[in-house]
């Protein structure tokens, strides 16, 4: 970490426990991908996926926000967690258990021979075992998807769990206080209207909503 | 929206919709405010809440990346609700149902008389019902809070939903493709380690559990 964040005032806990990073990266569905542009920031709410130690973006050749972040501006890539609502006695310390992660650091686009490994690594992280259950990206599918890279080198990690913790007047006046848990579920499939008859729902989609550890915030 | 985002190629549809945006913004618990300073981009997660045609953040007075947004940085507030895994019959086709949202302007800092309406919205945001619950904030505890206001004014909204589309030959391969939609679900409060005996959890908490559209996905 050569740059680390400043932790607020309001923060509970940073970490540089690397396995801690690498389970809010890997729980998060989406990402959150800042660049400074000379009209101002940009933050673009993007997919991605952890190979290892470097995060992974795709998008079209025809975006031209892609070819921004691939021609190596800095970046900054956010992601939070939501655990669970603090509920204090008072207002005031009422708020969220979360586990938040930045990555810095500048992309880079992977060239043709690593492509196709990566979108499998890409498509295995949002539906694990899918690889294997459809056919290869084509050519032309490839020669149309840009794949960046970012290392994760510069990163900063920050947790806050716990339950709330009140003042002894807060806690005498006898009010309620306490933690509710936030799960994400993930919730029978639904058949694409084209579905012929008799297709049967794969098992990476029968052990996704089976397995409901993935994606879920707990 | 006098500066709009260029969709991309692989964005589903831009919306101008102002009711699509309220509720992007009303439903997702956490959104990711960037600035661009001179090191670079930074983009921290914040709690927030919508009152009415602004967004309200809070954070300590003793914050330095709070008191510089404070001083009229242009930033990036962005956010996005994930609602569902769109799965094709390739791994091309395979996204997320989503709605995003974004948010341009610059940050003012609000004064002490609004200050405490101000932290009722947001704390009835998070949790609806909770300030008639709880007692006042005390004078030194609006005097610690720092209270930003950006107006809704240079907004973009982005809605993905609907089914995978495969080509003829893929669908003829007879695969299965679909969505699973994803919820997010509150689970029962635990009560703080620090609370007597016989205090009831309050409507609020109670209201939270049972209405599960608070912070769903979908």
């Amino acid at each position: 970490m050569s740059r680390t964040l400043t932790p607020s005032r309001m923060a509970d806990r940073m970490s540089d426990d690397r396995s801690v990073l690498d389970a809010v990266l890997d729980e998060s569905l989406v990402g959150y991908l800042g660049i400074s542009l000379d009209e101002g920031p940009l933050v673009l709410p993007v997919s991605y996926a952890r190979d290892g130690d470097r995060l992974l973006f795709h998008g079209s050749t025809g975006s031209h926000r892609m070819r921004a972040i691939a021609a190596g501006a800095e970046v900054c890539f956010s992601v939070a967690v939501m655990d669970a609502l603090k509920i204090s006695r008072t207002g005031e310390g009422t708020g969220m258990r979360y586990r938040s992660a930045v990555v810095f650091g500048a992309c880079t686009r992977m060239d043709e021979a690593e492509k196709e490994r990566a979108l499998e690594v890409y498509l295995d992280r949002y539906l694990p075992g899918r690889t294997a259950e459809v056919r290869r990206s084509t050519k032309k599918e490839l020669a149309a998807t840009m794949v960046l890279s970012l290392p994760i080198e510069q990163w900063s990690v920050k947790t806050a769990d716990g339950f709330p913790s009140d003042e002894p007047e807060d806690i005498a006046a006898g009010g309620w206080a306490g933690v509710v848990p936030l799960r994400m579920v993930w919730e029978a499939p639904i058949p694409n209207p084209d579905l012929g008859l008799g297709i049967d729902v794969p098992a990476s989609v029968l052990q996704l909503t089976r397995n409901q550890a993935s994606g879920s915030a707990s």
